[in-house]
């Protein structure tokens, strides 16, 4: 598989099968690839703490909020929740500043979730205070997001956007439409 | 090639081929890339402006600062500097905030200069005013990152970092040497 259609394939899943375990060691391979993002000044400020066990998995969700444009979804049942996260956070010892480098890293790590036939969503919108709180982060770290991990369940197809709306939306069948900005839209 | 591997080829590279021409349509594919990254409530505001001519990439140029760390070297020689450049901008009418989709972005457009056998650098610092008077880009545009982009001449190793010393050096050979942290120091 090229680029081009590995990022097809990478889309924002928000649905999963939550039979399926991921294990430590896939994050931890996850973690290597972005490991060689590059990084602002090589400062490298970024840290990751791995959630895979259900028991975790389980005090991380209550405090996600799901695809704000899917007003009458409170975000995946009980059998298609996340199996996994990765919170991202930046070391606040090192720099204020971490420019794109937490875009680098996380673009890398999807890509290699999904090559190991996972999926992810990038959850910027949670409730900071209790999940340092859940998972024992010290305050030096800040959480930055927080990555769903799992096997994808849900079809998503990309659209041509219309009339400049670019939310994305569900179908009755289920299937989640994203509307893309042409190429011709995006230059200058 | 996997997408660790391609990751460890996908270096900042600095000194190029500066006989290598790149085209118009390379640069397209990759912005065809970058189009597919996931963007924060799927806004999508980044712009590319693309720069492959002589002319332009003289132009821009002699506005750039590389290689902070060092000291001694004053950027690419005539016959080792970048035979094209992409622009990334966002449309301030859109967001004021972009989240991480700058680095989604340009990760992605990275690998896929590295499937095209070419190589990047992300250049935070650059003038600014110049670089958008030199380019005629609007003032509704923010420009975010230049990314360097050519075919690479430089070989870099990556190592593991020494006593906490991130700074990346050149060797008398001309290689360029890059400390990397380890998997157990980006892990909480």
């Amino acid at each position: 598989m090229n680029i081009l259609e590995m990022m097809r394939k990478c889309r924002s899943y928000r649905r999963f099968d939550a039979t399926y375990d991921i294990y430590k060691n896939e994050l931890i391979q996850l973690v290597n690839i972005a490991r060689l993002a590059p990084s602002a000044r090589n400062m490298q400020p970024l840290r990751y703490r791995l959630v895979y066990t259900r028991q975790e998995c389980n005090q991380v969700f209550p405090h996600l909020a799901w695809a704000g444009y899917l007003k009458d979804w409170e975000g995946p049942a009980e059998d298609e929740r996340p199996t996994a996260y990765m919170i991202v956070t930046r070391d606040s010892s090192l720099s204020d500043r971490i420019f794109c480098d937490d875009g680098l890293a996380i673009q890398a790590m999807l890509l290699g979730a999904v090559e190991m036939g996972l999926g992810g969503c990038i959850i910027g919108a949670f409730k900071k205070n209790e999940i340092r709180e859940a998972l024992k982060i010290d305050e030096k770290y800040e959480i930055l997001y927080v990555i769903a991990l799992g096997k994808p369940t849900e079809e998503i197809i990309l659209e041509n956007i219309c009339d400049d709306d670019i939310k994305y939306w569900r179908s009755a069948d289920g299937v989640h439409h994203v509307p893309k900005r042409s190429i011709e839209d995006l230059i200058l």
